[in-house]
């Protein structure tokens, strides 16, 4: 479902997702030998936003490897200013907020995407209102704090914190739970965009899928790419999910081991995300596929990426775990040429991570 | 003191340091427009190895503040793989380690040193021998184990650690401690080479002083540019240290106010560096000088910091803060242009950073 981008709409009347079409006849992508702005804002023609204000957020490095005879581009998304990509979908976000002329926003998370709103906030003089369960950690309680984030501690479940949230938005406290945002999706595309400068054309992404708006976020850059020349085609995209919660990999046949969901994968841990049908059809215009992991496969996969000098967290670990399995199952060729976007910041959860290790 | 780098010493026989000297003849600087290595290797004519295998450290991201009438580029070491600048230094020793053979390295930290030598060792085939106090903090080792680091926790003193650390060297298990490795002031210096590259001279630097090898790496890199033509003149450099911890401000005749000693620059808190006359000696060089920043002054700093969507931990708000004390008396001139390295992530001790604010 699409609708222009006027004024904040972060659902359909119908109850269905929203997505920003944009018009990209006359645009370009910069020129990496003359345009050296290495932020977000270098895209800032192709961003739903008038003047986004220059910022730390963007332009992460890209790495490559060769592993299991694919040549793997790792796109250090870990390395940002928050801790994660959500920065990126925060940052166009709030500045689209703050051009309608919102003072507040409100999310319902306490994970990465809380920090990257919490963080960026201020910037934008803007307050985040953060609802989230009483029993989330108190390393991350104390973090937002720490951020300047307003606290809502919720009693009851994840529905009940969600309910709560979007009873308090309004006119200038917009709700900007990234589920749903298609503001967000448009900051992410951009992974896209920098991997393209960056190291040119891949055959493939390999991504993990919870809420899906990293998949969606860098199949719409990819898909404006071609648009802009800057691709000749869509490379073939594998979303790759957690024992457990597998809805969009089930589409494609795949699914997990019976057995206890995963309790590694808490960033991609849901069940059924808004945008499920969206996610599976995106994969489907790519000829792509879905996979299944599992905790054991997590686990592996996250001690290899660490003795490659990458310090993730388990979800990141998870888009890598599905490479191999990828490959393993032929659904990627050895041979390939494969963006892995490693996702969020292994320092928040040092202390958690090391005890699954023991 | 200096000698040839040939071998590993990390102290001269008479007990004083060493430090490496370049032949800079026929050398130059890689060229912005043709050069697109963006990591340390982008360097390896003017590093003391051989041939340093390429890695995901270096090529930070700077940004531009105007702040009290300043133009303050700040280098945002923090987001480096290892989640401080100290990667650097880690990886121009390890890569030297390596040619010499070494399989193991020794170093006596339990904070960013130890984190950055044990997140990289593992790329050059070494193990990572961390010695620590047994009452370091529960987080830091279990971030180190995670890590894959050998740990020898001791019973006593930061002496003893020490005494047990170098007990343990050998030919083939190199002392790596940094407050003494030429090498690590080697890998260092980058921070300077990178900030010309990516946005000219600057007139002065403004760091944090403990061991004082932030301090001598960037004089190092500075001085080198000088001699390669990349800076016409030597910026001037302020070092600031901690109440409590100020043997090199004593120096310029500046000290903290009497009381407790700070609790927040844990990162810098260094009673006696074994460097310290060289660090005067390169401050003078520079017609430079030297201040003394409170625990109030560095909470307001990270605060400020923080606002500005930095997350760094408190050490790398003490440049900060000294940054505000050199403009207020006048060392440094309000229109200038200053250089200063926000040096580690905040990511690392959230809890301990939020309790502060409390």
């Amino acid at each position: 479902m699409e609708a222009a981008a006027s004024g904040w709409r972060w659902q359909h009347a119908c109850g269905g997702q929203l997505d920003i079409i944009h018009a990209l006849e006359g645009w370009s992508l910069p020129d990496l030998r003359t345009d050296r702005r290495f932020d977000i804002t270098r895209y800032q023609t192709l961003l739903p936003v008038s003047e986004p204000p220059p910022v730390h957020v963007g332009w992460t490095p890209i790495w490559s490897h060769l592993i299991a005879g694919g040549r793997v581009e790792f796109k250090l998304e870990y390395l940002s200013a928050g801790g994660s990509f959500k920065d990126r979908g925060a940052y166009v976000a709030l500045a689209r907020a703050r051009e309608l002329g919102a003072r507040q926003v409100v999310i319902d998370s306490s994970g990465n995407a809380a920090i990257s709103h919490a963080l960026l906030a201020p910037l934008f003089g803007i307050e985040a209102h953060v609802y989230l369960p009483r029993w989330a950690a108190e390393g991350k309680k104390a973090l937002l704090r720490l951020l300047g984030a307003r606290m809502h501690e919720v009693e009851g479940d994840r529905m009940e914190v969600n309910r709560r949230a979007l009873a308090a938005q309004r006119d200038d406290a917009l709700y900007v739970g990234h589920w749903w945002n298609p503001y967000f999706i448009e900051g992410v595309k951009t992974i896209a965009y920098e991997a393209v400068e960056q190291c040119g054309a891949f055959d493939a992404v390999v991504v993990p899928v919870g809420s899906g708006t990293l998949l969606l976020g860098i199949f719409k850059g990819c898909r404006e790419l071609v648009q802009l020349g800057g691709l000749t085609g869509l490379p073939r995209f594998v979303g790759v999910q957690a024992s457990g919660y597998d809805p969009v990999a089930q589409a494609f046949g795949q699914q997990g081991q019976a057995g206890a969901p995963s309790r590694l994968a808490e960033g991609i841990a849901i069940e059924d995300p808004p945008r499920r049908e969206q996610i599976v059809e995106a994969i489907r215009a790519t000829k792509g596929s879905a996979v299944v992991v599992s905790d054991e496969d997590i686990r592996r996969a996250l001690d290899e990426l660490i003795g490659l000098g990458f310090l993730v967290e388990p979800t990141s670990a998870v888009g890598y775990a599905g490479l191999h399995k990828a490959l393993e199952l032929r659904i990627l060729d050895r041979g390939s040429r494969i963006l892995v976007p490693l996702t969020g910041s292994g320092f928040k959860i040092a202390a958690e991570l090391a005890a699954l290790r023991r």
